[in-house]
């Protein structure tokens, strides 16, 4: 086992996992640093508990510039009535608390990117220290795992729910059923190619039924997009049956994105012009966006067209664009 | 006459604005500085003339985190056929255009906010020469002025196209009529209580019409914004005579901002929640956004309320809200 | 009258300076910027009114890394009950609050030194804004005025509470008894060579009884000091009338600067090693301290010498000195 | 040997350890970046030698803003004659050097923390490689060493000298001894939780004997606590037979650290108002200091309590203080 | 076999390096930030092949502030005829792309310098990651291997072409071969004391030819030097075959660094004045460089002094100097 | 005259500008900052001064990255011997001493250009008070102004010594004259079109004896340049009478900038590729330099072209350009 070798994680939490009712607290991270020689990181957590029952861990500001999430656990962490609970609710409403605070998708500290951490390091930096304590401390707590993500401040999304496609189809069908009670207006099936580091990766590893969004983005939250975040949240909890009543079903659209012909890349920078907004349906080989060149008028701009025909999911959202960034992202209804 | 006494500007142009047909070239403005002690700040600008008639100078980019006027007007640039043209149009895409290369409201070399900075000064920072040179040069050159703008990164504006109420009533009212031309889903007219320094006040108070917008924001432009900004400006140059054609003509809402309680600031900072999304009515009093506290979980949210009824036509735009800012502005129909 | 040609202040305030009772509000200065269009400083004011009687205006975080001033102020406002008020005590704890924020001297938007930015300006830079607030609106409501100092992250003083010399002598007068009043360890007479530009002469030359403090320094404050800060100002409402009592009064030693052979100037930079500390008498020709040469070992160290014999009455705080800062102030008792 | 597989150090030094004599020179540490392709840090050393006898090795700047050491080590370099030498000196004022000339806890190039860095490595950072110079070249020529620390920018404490309690009784009682000699107004018997990466440590784990100081804070020194430094290391000399004379014997008291109640953090942020000063006596649940919010007046304080009963031994230094930070640390008497 | 416990590179190239022509594209490497959630860093490469034939891997911004490279490698991008190629051009004018764009030495994303990067990692930093793909995709294709240097910003030194002393004499030969077909003005002869993380090395260590050069410096090129870069890559080109014709012969002159007393460093740092320029014999002892303190007129200069007599091949560029830069590099003629 | 209404220089010099001998010192300028409440700029200066005679005042660091002048007044300064001299020799070898410490062009402090600053102000930024104090101290001084210039980090010249066209054609012809003592390589009549803000302009106004140079450039100088330049100064002050001896006379070749034909503009930025290097005779209409795009390869290099015939006088020196730079100065000789 590799955890055995590890030292133990230097981050101390305030809360007792273990105790009923309603507990308001901190994930300490001893923080060494110039303007605080005995600082601290500081991630607020609740949990609240009543008996015996599943534990859901739900999680938001992975990336620090996404909102949806946040908005919807520190309203959780500050509503939710042990009394109605069954089982045991863990909260982490800002994982990467310092890019959170700082509302940027990396950690201002080392610029660390939380889903690419994993399974961190006790010794490494604070955003690996971080993923260590999730993968160590409170991922092996859960039985049910819900991360939000939106676009942040740089993409914009459909807002959808989603799960991966997994070797074990149990584990699989379990967490499409968590997708379908979430109750987004869109749903997806993600099939992972590069799914090193990611905290998903980590907790379906672990067996852990997972589950994610992306729920708009541009660096803001809606109140549409805040309330699906919010009621997706309660239905996941009536769902695992930690909290009673009835699911507040929502009709949803199935989405998949079958291969890399979903991508459309800028090879220039400039002034970008989407042709079609989020939700429209794009021919293939039509003109997606235009890069209007910056340094003089006149000049001819660059096309960005569909490899294949789609539904746009996905765009960049900053005015400009640079070489090499992803400008749109189709997926098709299934 | 003030301008007498001042010294030329520094600025020159490439381009001739008497003569006929298409120019594409430069404000060329010298800008000695540690990364280049001869350089210079080359402002991209058009001349499109045929013959006699009316000018146009539309701007883009006064700040330079807006992008419908200048994806409408680099657009307009590269596509007007002076066959089309009687008269003149004087195209400048991005007014404060290192702002613009940055993506930033205000200027990064000299913080310069170009639209507190008129009548600027041509010994004065960079963001003042540029505004000198309209002053001086491009002002006067126009009979009709329209100036882009949209919420920027912070904000985020219902669409609309406006004017000033101003004491020369006949001035005014060829305004409106081209506002109402511009065709956007909603008009303002706007009484401006602290207009010193403003590029709209150095036009008005010479005369000339003067028009400008708000179409959307948080530092993007989508498909349908960006159209808004390109039929409006085809629209307003039809309506001066400069190009032929029919206005294609498009229904409009009127707002009105009646007093300063259409303002809602945060007193303090934090995640903010709407409640409603632009567009929505909001009652006197109803909680238009709640400002979640981030120092740890439980903690009991601040409320932003409406001090009047109305519609939602501005929104802070970031995820986080710092004490100070503009939260919310409500409009009334007129 | 200069004040008449002037714009009026774009500052509002959120409390009604005739109001009788407790009121804790902003000054509310409109600040746009990249991160916040329309964003504000907010500056915490309190008015405490009870019936007719003197103002004392009352300010600390001048600069914003001295902290004796803004600890007495926020407690003060806290805990200052209007019943025991007779007439009114205008607390603003924190002048150039974008600099205490950050904890440091001067503003972090735009590097103003408060004290050296009066009268302000109305249209100028944030820290000019707030002068001008003062200089307009506050200090003509004030019949005395203490202003909190202290030595700040750079410089370290023996505590004492000033006045200045002033042509007005009946004016000096007043101001001497308030600074017995105050009662901190030591009382100074300050002659000031070069006052254009400081928040002391402004007042002054309105004719208003204003004295000051230095209360240590390092960028900290100790129990010892804040209580000191603390107790003083109690006094000097006392004194004024403000509020009853018998005055707290404290033995204290009077200090002078003669001339300037008072400051120790370092023309070297290095590790700086002071043999005497705070309070220490020092002999003329003295070494005060000795500034080793970081470069290497086994350099021969510079030597700072006392001009003329005295108390060590301030010195520079920072382990490292540059040339050109001052390493060290002697005094006389008077 | 973890040491043989390891690539030879980069640094090379421009002084011979075994020559008789005074050298003064440096460790030179290429560095290669932006701004010289073929730099170096330049660590300045001096090696005192004189026939057969141990080896003191003395260092400063573990962390570069701490002043004690630094003062008192370029002073002995300067004054040290070979002639009163029994045996070898070796002094490194600042080993984090980059730090030092910063006036940083850790190195401005890599943010390294020199005390969190052993056993370094010869291809890490600048930091590792200092820590691994230290680990494989610096640490077996000595017998005895001596690190000075005192509290930085951020913390202020008694001064104190200590060692660590250790597995081998007779290498800790050597230790107490030599911090007996050292003389310093307060010692202290250290139990290390987690002492990973220290310089402690990897000299310790060689089997030298080591001490360690705490003398003061705030990133500056005063005369007292310079003198205690360096009448410490004289001291520490004397004991151990490298110079000769009597030890200047000074009373101490002897302070222990119970366990970790001796520690209060600050769970908000705000402007910290200490109510008692280094060297007071706490009782348990007595309130240390408040801490003021500094967003408003008028708002209820923060409180620190203290979770034992103790002197106040170390303390948060700035005025302002954020979440997480150790805000004051109690000590008993033994 | 090391590589083939590695992840795939995550770097995917536009091109097809079996196709025949003219191919132009990228080396996309995705590299999510704060400003561009799905960026890439977008590296230009272009690939000239025409039927069987030796492959030629040309590089330049190794080191980011290296023009002459670049602007040989850019030109001949453009200009190659596929028809005039037997074999395979595979061309990178810039492999520390996100250095060159930054006209810096090292990575401004990760400080890396990639010529001590290698054998880089799939998982690493972002020029690690280009690194990897030299590494196990690039080199591999390669019989020759040119890479252009110069000083860079902050060295100058006399045009030459150099390959290494290897210990594979046939490898060695044939490299010497390519260094005089090249035909600077001066060829050296490299003993790599520390040849770990080289590019040279990775290349050397699979037995491909590799040869360098530095042209000059200061960041610039001049007409000369390029000349010398863009003949010197067609003579390479000519002598492997993969071009027909004569080479363009030039006369050379060989140099040779005997030892370490070769290089020349400043103890202190100040402004410098050169006594010799490059391509001047100074004698042994004599003295190259002075350095004149900065801080106050009238103080002695330090003296940097030549070890060994030669010809100075290599000095410090900018006008001030630093404390451990490298001032004079001497060589001797062979 | 407008200098009796200004306040008096802030500026204290620690040199007797009247006293016979050497004298190094400081022009002191309090600077109070947040690293130092209470810190100055500390300008080195010599005066050396020997009975009656003309006043000489040589002056280097006007920008701060030019060094041959400092580089020969620095030495200046420490080997005139007042026995030498008949009247007076001030000294400031680095005008804007904080941006030549930094190797700035401008002022890190306040980005000022010293020669677009005077006449200065004695309450502006610093770069403006130093102006204030060569305006009405230093400049009534003297009889004679040497003001070294060279190209800085971003510009390279052939090396020429130039006086300005003057209306008064006997100020005029004795500036040629001191000119022609100089004896640089090249020297030059100069028309300045714009000369506010100038030291030049400032002296000249006085009816002093302006001369000026410019000595080669891109941050540094070499040993060539540097000998010109002290050889410059001695004729300049044997010429004056200020030293005996027979100037050392050198040939010089006259040139001539007609007009703004000689200026040469990059519209677009990249990698610069010059075809002709300093001296090299340009024909109207030959491409002078490609700037290559950086963006991919394959792109088609952009021409900057001569308007006119001439020496290539002056080139942008970095490898890389930006659009709006200056790219290349022609000259003719005459």
């Amino acid at each position: 086992m590799r955890e055995q070798h590890l030292r133990p994680s230097p981050i101390s939490a305030t809360v007792d996992f273990e105790a009923d009712g309603v507990q308001h607290g901190f994930l300490r991270l001893p923080y060494s640093r110039d303007d605080s020689a005995w600082g601290s990181v500081m991630i607020p957590i609740t949990v609240i508990k009543n008996g015996e029952g599943p534990t859901a861990l739900l999680t938001g500001g992975n990336h620090g510039d996404e909102y949806e999430g946040p908005i919807a656990l520190f309203d959780l962490a500050l509503k939710l009535d042990p009394a109605e609970v069954r089982g045991r609710v863990i909260i982490v409403p800002a994982m990467n608390y310092p890019a959170f605070l700082a509302g940027t998708r990396t950690s201002p500290i080392d610029k660390g990117n939380m889903n690419r951490s994993f399974p961190g390091k006790p010794d490494g930096t604070v955003t690996e220290k971080i993923a260590d304590y999730f993968q160590r401390i409170l991922l092996p707590l859960a039985d049910i795992v819900l991360d939000f993500h939106s676009g942040g401040r740089t993409l914009d999304f459909l807002p959808f729910c989603a799960a991966h496609i997994l070797p074990d189809k149990a584990q699989e069908a379990k967490a499409f059923e968590f997708v379908r009670a979430f109750g987004a207006p869109y749903s997806m099936k993600m099939l992972e190619i590069d799914a090193v580091g990611m905290y998903d990766t980590a907790a379906e590893d672990m067996g852990k039924i997972f589950i994610t969004t992306e729920l708009g983005g541009g660096g803001s939250a809606t109140a549409l997009t805040a309330a699906i975040a919010k009621r997706g949240v309660a239905n996941v909890l009536r769902h695992a049956g930690i909290i009673a009543g009835e699911i507040d079903a929502q009709p949803t659209r199935w989405l998949d994105m079958p291969s890399d012909d979903c991508f459309a890349f800028a090879e220039d920078g400039g002034l970008v012009e989407f042709l079609f907004d989020l939700g429209d349906t794009v021919e293939q080989d039509a003109v997606i966006a235009r890069i209007l060149p910056v340094g003089r008028t006149g000049a001819k701009p660059f096309e960005v067209r569909a490899r294949m025909s789609g539904l746009l999911a996905a765009r960049h959202y900053p005015g400009l664009i640079k070489a090499g960034d992803c400008c749109a992202v189709l997926a098709v209804t299934v």
